[in-house]
């Protein structure tokens, strides 16, 4: 996605060859206006699918999650939460998500009573790296029986290999802007 | 907001005499339908003061503030950090938010680039219980020099006082419900 893209030089940092720091308009201040370019696109890629949930992670996700559910006749967002509130008296589902940028391991939980065998879900996060949390969120939804219809995410950092993996495990992950290295303070796109 | 309240009684739970569990719509599954018409109530309530920046604090803030944003010309969202990130190398505000609910005290961050003396900020929330999210945002927004314009929260639990203090301090606030105490397993809201 080319307007993307284009913010991303634009007002993207890289820091060594790993991260790129994009908090002037995704994860920290977020332009509402590029967000719903964002989801509309994702409806081009998934909308044919009948999705009727979306589910994201906090913190950033949930943005992009929201404005998501405005292009998919706001089918309910589902957020996993990373802390077990103490109003959380339900069953839940969880999975064990490493963060590696932050060097942490954290819980992703998820009330039962939200996802079910009729679901039909898109993933939707900011990043996809190590495919660490799109992996974790997926196991829960088929653990309820849902179905995982795909992945939409926003930044793809290719070379940690998060897409192959979960793309060898089958399943339907699009990213709006691929990366396919940061070298030399420059940041390379995939086709 | 008869619409919330209405909600809120169908669909909400109680827990004991202090919370109001409302993860079925407000903060952990997410009715969008629902946000956007909160949303558009907020514009009713403060689209007339030339607000420029929405912030909220994650997790659950986000997505109100995301759809809020929306029906204020897209204005830019900022949501204060409860970590700090390691791609977060700037300088940044903090405040000590203490959460009556999880027993903890959070530092919330805000990097200082995205705040400045000339924002006309909406401090948007989903709770307000005892203030202190919302007083620790208005410091952030007072130390850049900007305004804060105005407190907009979903459910205000008039009981723990977090509305009152703000009031008292002259920040304009306004809840789209107000619950004046929880007994017996009732909700009683003010008029």
């Amino acid at each position: 996605m080319e307007l993307l893209k284009n913010r991303i030089i634009k007002d993207g940092t890289e820091i060594g060859s790993e991260i790129v720091k994009v908090d002037s308009f995704l994860n920290h201040q977020l332009d509402i206006g590029l967000f719903k370019a964002l989801a509309k696109e994702f409806y081009c890629r998934f909308g044919h699918l009948g999705i009727n949930k979306i589910l994201t992670i906090e913190a950033s996700g949930i943005a992009v999650a929201t404005i998501t559910s405005m292009y998919f006749d706001l089918a309910p967002v589902v957020f996993a939460k990373k802390t077990l509130p103490n109003t959380m008296n339900d069953e839940y589902y969880t999975a064990d998500i490493k963060s590696f940028t932050k060097g942490t391991v954290s819980t992703a939980v998820v009330a039962k009573k939200f996802l079910s065998a009729d679901d039909k879900v898109l993933i939707v996060d900011d990043f996809l790296a190590h495919g660490q949390a799109a992996k974790g969120l997926a196991s829960m939804v088929e653990e309820a029986g849902g179905t995982v219809c795909g992945i939409a995410t926003v930044i793809e950092k290719e070379f940690q290999g998060g897409g192959k993996m979960l793309r060898e495990m089958g399943y339907n992950v699009s990213s709006l802007a691929i990366i396919e290295k940061i070298e030399d303070g420059q940041i390379y796109f995939k086709n």
